[in-house]
């Protein structure tokens, strides 16, 4: 079973290289077993073209190191507090892509511009807040509370990300690999709309009944788009 | 017949990730034959490494399909509308090539600021409206009407692409390798355009005469570009 | 002799697509030898992954054809003033390549905004007038004229590279690969400078110093930049 | 050792065209061996995918070159002036990547906006001054040297890179190829400044207590980042 998630772990998180989501070591991706409770999580700080399968660390939910040789990634903590507060989800994203990463600079929520957006995430994508004072002694910790907090009045399945104010995006989904995809969308999705506003600061979100429409065609008892396989929910 | 038009299709969807211009499965080409007035379509969210010829939907334009193991792209409906109001095309792409969709995102036309875009396209690319109430339960077939519409006053070999507000762009062609060559230019236009706004916000648009000059140096009889088998009407 | 050429010609041309300059078939590069007089242009609206050096076109500097059993690029009669008005350069080449095309349209010039530009091209990069009124009969043989009044108070040398309004960029150089180069720097000199101007809207131009220091670092007889052999004069 | 170093300092110098920091020539690393006090440094003007190993240019501190077939790069002097002045640096990188270079076109020092820059440089990169007068005559020393008096206020082990007002950047670190990663770091952090400053253009600096903890995450005697051999000092 461990040899299956770390194999797929492996897998997602070299993802992230090919769609240009990382530079260097700059991103992980983490998927849980949720019957055991033990979680898969990239290595901290090693290449990205040196990585095996055999290289992820096995963790629980306490952050006990279960299996691997190396550390696991920095931001493993957050990882921790998202699993435990969104007891639906199976794989998470940490990336420092560009486009995502320069809204959570500009300390903005992402709006929900168009049809693109909607397809994935229903209404804006979340920014949340900087630590403060002692919040800082358990820094990822806390990135991971300040995010689980922020979602008690939205829904996670319908809103898969979220950006950290001065840090980067945050991404989830019902696999690792579906992070993944969410953390692709996520970052076309901020490159369109900071361009949308180039072109014209005084644009409008799209109407709510093309974000409706748009997110229950692919999502829902009703969903039609694809070959029946692609429901998230 | 059917098998090279499918054999056509495949490959002119296969241009799309080549040229950058969609991002997982989020684009779809199709080719129609006129004489029976079967068309042939990508199906709906397979992705581009896996698709094969085979994979190809066969439609009529009352939208039942004729042959193929999958369903036919989501946006089948609009490309109906648009075989049936657009009689002398041949080829239809809907992609959410980035800088197109941000103009849509925008609901901006884009002005005709030089001579990329006059080779191509005979003054501003329209940005149709969204759709609005009721009109949304049947979204594609919708989406196709309004377009349709737009172009009653326009003609439609002369302007061989839409934007959608809050959505995105349609091309279309000859055929479907032509309209997927217009999805290229557009997203060049409408990059071009951004950045000529970035650099001069007051710029205005190619004098009538320039246009005029390019528009013709390509298209109609007395077209001299190329050698003599390019001309698109 | 003209095989040697063509040879070259071809060898020009393929760097415009491996720099990504030309989507397409939006660009040309042409040779001349001074001593016959003829020219080698790339045949017009010829894809690149299709041309061979055998493809090439050879022209003489009144437009009669020499040899080549395709029609030159549609911008040959631009070339031919060129030649005629620039008479020390060895090679021209015109692209639509995105960031100068923008500045075209934007009918902006380029400021010396630092030693990138000041390598290569003294002083700003000038942007020349639309055509006008019956100018437009003979389109190309007008822009070459209009560039080549424009260079009556300027030094070609000196200033290899010109943008003509709501069109694009023409640059030049002692031979047609030194041209090529020449758009590739006038490319990354139109990048920086628009987000020069995005980063700081007040930016002021590199100190005269700075522009003198640069240039003569590369050029005229005090060189001492390379090994001693890119002495462009 | 010699033949050591120019292997090394030809592989730190083919990461600049791998990681899309120099077009053509413009960009060259250099490192020192400290115990000799000679360094290694790539020949002026010879093309990135001509270089060899054996091409790199042995220098000495005083200027005098030491082995080598060509002429050292045109900057050999500002990294001699940063050698001496920067005691503890093993490598220095010069490039005109382009938006380190839009930054030091604008004038303007990058804020730190977020964690990606707070993880390798602490607060924000400073910009440096233009020379003036008769600075020129020893332009590349000089360079140097307004480089290093800018720092005498400043940790160089801290903030690893410099820009120089109408010019470009300057990086270094404990050897040429951490020096090349630093020049990476950079550039994606002045792409991102620029792009927050468009999405926010009121956007704050990160708070300092994000900076400290994201800088001594990594850096320091309680550094916990990697595998506990990456620390900078």
């Amino acid at each position: 079973m461990l040899e299956e998630l770390k194999e797929r772990v492996y897998k997602a998180n070299m993802e992230l290289p090919k769609y240009g989501l990382v530079t260097f070591t700059w991103g992980n991706v983490s998927e849980i077993d949720r019957e055991s409770g033990y979680f898969a999580i990239k290595p901290s700080g090693v290449e990205y073209d040196k990585l095996t399968p055999d290289d992820m660390v096995i963790m629980d939910l306490e952050g006990k190191k279960i299996e691997g040789r190396y550390n696991p990634s920095s931001d493993t903590a957050t990882h921790i507090e998202l699993y435990k507060a969104f007891t639906d989800i199976g794989g998470i994203v940490h990336t420092h892509s560009p486009w995502a990463t320069s809204w959570a600079q500009a300390g903005r929520k992402i709006p929900c511009y168009g049809t693109t957006h909607a397809d994935y995430i229903y209404g804006e994508v979340p920014c949340v807040r900087c630590l403060e004072g002692s919040e800082f002694e358990e820094y990822e910790k806390n990135t991971g509370i300040v995010i689980a907090n922020a979602f008690k009045e939205r829904d996670y399945k319908a809103v898969p990300a979220v950006l950290c104010k001065n840090h980067g995006p945050f991404t989830w989904g019902r696999d690792g690999m579906e992070a993944v995809h969410n953390a692709v969308v996520l970052e076309e999705v901020a490159k369109m709309a900071a361009r949308c506003e180039m072109i014209n600061p005084q644009a409008n979100p799209a109407p709510q009944e093309l974000q409706d429409k748009h997110y229950y065609r692919k999502h829902g008892d009703n969903a039609y788009y694809g070959q029946g396989r692609q429901k998230p929910e």
